[in-house]
């Protein structure tokens, strides 16, 4: 992301009221979420996806139609490097079967995947950034933005948190403390976080610890009993209720 | 309570469309809220106020409205033994006198709270139940129940779950764990529990040993920054998401 690029709608979909656009910026790929009847701007959410997924994926389209139905927001996610439409590069693959393995032997994953997505963030932050700066010339978008992203899309978004002062609320979770504190320590925007009680990747403590780390005065974390993958869905509709109140205050 | 005792209004107000009235129960006080305009019974919804507080203190009041308005449920509270109209005896002057004088010398207040409420909870508990019972023959009442206290109300609220099988679903919160821990390991009814990160008189660990305690499969800890007195208004109107959520499934 050396040199600035266009936002390009490549496709339009739309399903009972919610308009899904596809768009690249460079070689970069997003996806955009409004209402069909929108009247006018409304503040937008980013949606940072987890690990091996990607901007459409259906926690995405989910989390997106929840913001722009019960919302009255504007929903936008982007493919992590290596990750939806674009390019594996060997780092990647090596990163993923380092993954695979430790996943069938049993041995802890989080070391990898501390490290694997520590280097995809490097990378992703310049390119949120990037297309951040395209997103808000739209005409569908106005007003304060919203950063909301899960497992790897806390990984990402802890430090673009840190660096990107356009982002007025987030809704993470779900990631390991040990690079991410000293980011997390910068960031005062309220925080919604979401942890598993029983997470069997990450420990209740290091979960704990990442929340803890955020120096905002509004913060909620959000613990569910059960395991890794079994966040309720629930807790997709808080995080609506959340950005309302932090990005659309008057509604 | 030896003897049963009917139901009796005492007074009616209705404000905004909600009707709140007073109620006794033999020499208990208590308060009931439901929809004006109700078409039919609602479930229910017990309030179990804080310490020092009563039946209608503006906690108590605020949550009710909520629950009938956003919820279409029906409420009711009770004035726990030494509070409201209730009168004190020379052991809950003695015990008041012994928190207040912590208070004032900085002294540990916890130890004293757990022994009092632990106290008015034995005779509490027995309470609730028969005016459960009377709660339930109301024309306005149908359907499953829940219990929504935080603080002396979680001191109440643990002991009556644990013995009450017609509550279904409880918002608790903010109360040490010695006492209340074996009692709520026998609870298996959703439970969503407010705690505050940055309690000056619950120590964070043992706040979270107490939501750690309890059997049921879907419990939910929201916590929050800030102090003991600081819970966040939104958390009311989570609770009320959660009782529909559990006993208002269609809606």
């Amino acid at each position: 992301m050396n040199t600035p690029h266009t936002l390009r709608f490549t496709s339009t979909t739309t399903v009972d009221g919610v308009v899904q656009r596809e768009f690249t910026v460079g070689e970069l790929t997003g996806a955009l979420w409004s209402a069909a009847d929108a009247a006018g701007p409304a503040p937008l959410v980013l949606l940072g996806h987890g690990g091996g997924n990607h901007r459409t994926a259906p926690a995405m389209v989910g989390r997106a139609r929840r913001l722009v139905v019960d919302g009255g927001l504007v929903a936008a996610s982007l493919d992590a490097p290596g990750h939806g439409g674009r390019p594996r590069t060997d780092h990647d693959e090596r990163e993923i079967d380092a993954m695979q393995r430790a996943m069938e032997t049993g041995e802890p994953v989080g070391p990898i995947v501390v490290r694997y997505n520590g280097h995809l963030a490097e990378q992703a932050v310049p390119e949120w950034r990037a297309v951040l700066d395209e997103l808000l010339r739209l005409p569908d978008v106005g007003g304060p933005v919203g950063y909301y992203g899960i497992n790897m899309g806390t990984a990402i978004g802890v430090p673009l948190l840190a660096v990107e002062p356009r982002i007025r609320a987030a809704v993470l979770g779900q990631f390991w403390p040990e690079t991410l504190v000293p980011l997390a320590r910068r960031i005062t925007v309220p925080i919604e976080f979401d942890l598993q009680w029983d997470d069997e990747h990450i420990d209740r403590a290091a979960g704990l610890e990442l929340f803890d780390a955020f120096a905002s005065t509004e913060k909620t974390l959000h613990a569910n009993a059960g395991r890794h993958k079994q966040l309720p869905r629930f807790e997709a509709d808080s995080a609506v209720r959340f950005f309302v109140r932090h990005l659309r205050p008057a509604a």
